[in-house]
């Protein structure tokens, strides 16, 4: 599956890695031409064309860290994690949900990783090993503690997530997550641990969340998702035995769906016409992607 | 690429999710035939018969942290977080290698998982959101902030990293890292940052690391790596301009090898024979087993 089909990947910003660890080559493009992205914390400010707004270093408020996001058409483009921002794990709302909608996937993308960047700051303004304040080094790929006793390093974060399709006579599980709206069903998905395989951690969360034993794990396709800053690893496996036992704390419904009810739900989309058995996963998540690959398989 | 042919991978312990957030069923696990997992700080005890030792709940250090690993032959299994171990961000030193090297996969994966939460939990004694110190919840797969006004939660973390071959005109590209032993070479890696897929990952550091631009990248199989909580995601990709230019911060040395020098290396293993071209990367990493996919191809 081609990263360009994927919403959130796809940047052609050049994140220049040596720059980073450069204090002089980072300062040089910090200049007038320096572009800042404009956000209202976490929140995108969008143009009238419905497309990311860009600043200049001086809209910046003085108190705000300074994030280098990388080198677009030769200029450092920046964005800044403002004093008020707490840091969000809640999922977007429906007001930033139909900004993005009407996004071009480059703008998405820039967005995706500068709201991951700024969240994990706001979240991370001290040490997690000896509580002291820490402060953004390294452009805004690192933040050191402050007291030079611990000297501990700490480096953005990436949770990766398995979500994934499971299989049995040419019919495809669907769950309903409880903060889902109605009707809509989507793949299931969790978070991987510390000591799991990615296919392991699959095989443990459809079992955990619907008794079913999976085999034939294979990878699909990826997609960085910024809510706060998960890396989706969508899969597809395969079950001998249908039988659903579900786990109600995580899980309002799962169900089996044949190849022709997802077809009509894909095909309606998130309308969910009247037809349709169930409302498919809006198209910015890799789930869509998984069913849609599932579909033309 | 079967999961029980990686190291690390493979436990049969159950992690038996619901049990760690019911306060009731863990404490009722927690009796004299509960197993604790005999560790020295991050080290594991080996028994004569080059395995895991372990004890009860009576041998813990009263001032630990008491960590679930999950249920085996109808056992609690738990491990502690003694006041002592500090964390660590290094490889494992080479005695210990050397008791990995010996252990039972089964061990070996129950070990891991044991190591990376626990050093987990060694650098997360406090709040990244407030400095506040934290503490131990939901059976050592949480930790909260002990102060009421913030309230964070904040769980094991995993970070994603990309490991790859770059094939051209049937040969491999594989490097040096500078902490590597003599003539040891292996697969390209790099840590997935915030807002890349995994096939955008992979693009990036080969460029970064290697001048090189490749396509067509696919997933070949993943493992956990406890130094100290990584994903280590094996991919396989191509490029069409085999022209090197080697970042010397990152890499030492990097080299085309053909198909007869890397099934010779892997052949002669370790041990690294006068005729090998090249030292092998050691079967505990997934770089070994790349290699050893790429041959079968």
């Amino acid at each position: 599956m081609s990263g360009s089909t994927i919403a959130f990947a796809g940047a052609r910003i050049d994140r220049a890695d040596a720059v980073r660890s450069d204090p002089a080559a980072l300062e040089a493009l910090m200049d007038w031409r320096a572009r800042l992205l404009k956000l209202d914390g976490l929140d995108p400010e969008i143009g009238p064309d419905g497309g990311l707004v860009w600043g200049t270093l001086a809209d910046a408020d003085p108190a705000s860290e300074i994030v280098f996001l990388g080198l677009l058409d030769g200029r450092g483009h920046f964005a800044e994690v403002q004093p008020k921002v707490g840091g969000s794990v809640a999922p977007a709302n429906p007001r930033l949900w139909q900004a993005m909608a009407a996004m071009e996937s480059e703008d998405l993308a820039i967005y995706g990783a500068a709201r991951s960047l700024i969240d994990w700051h706001a979240r991370h303004r001290f040490c997690a090993k000896s509580g002291h304040p820490t402060k953004l080094t390294k452009g805004g790929w690192q933040r050191s503690c402050s007291d030079a006793g611990c000297g501990a390093e700490h480096f953005p974060r990436v949770d990766p997530v398995t979500i994934m399709l499971v299989e049995h006579g040419g019919q495809l599980l669907l769950g309903r997550q409880p903060r889902f709206p109605a009707r809509r069903f989507s793949a299931l998905a969790g978070f991987i641990e510390p000591g799991e395989s990615v296919e392991e951690a699959v095989a443990r969360e459809i079992f955990e969340e619907a008794g079913v034993r999976v085999r034939d794990v294979s990878y699909v396709a990826s997609q960085p998702w910024p809510f706060p800053s998960s890396l989706m690893i969508g899969c597809h496996s395969h079950t001998d035995d249908p039988a659903l036992t579900i786990d109600t704390n995580e899980l309002d419904e799962a169900r089996w769906f044949t190849r022709a009810e997802v077809a009509e739900a894909m095909a309606t989309g998130a309308a969910g016409g009247e037809g349709a058995a169930f409302i498919a996963p809006p198209r910015h998540a890799v789930a869509h992607h998984l069913l849609k690959w599932w579909l033309e398989q």
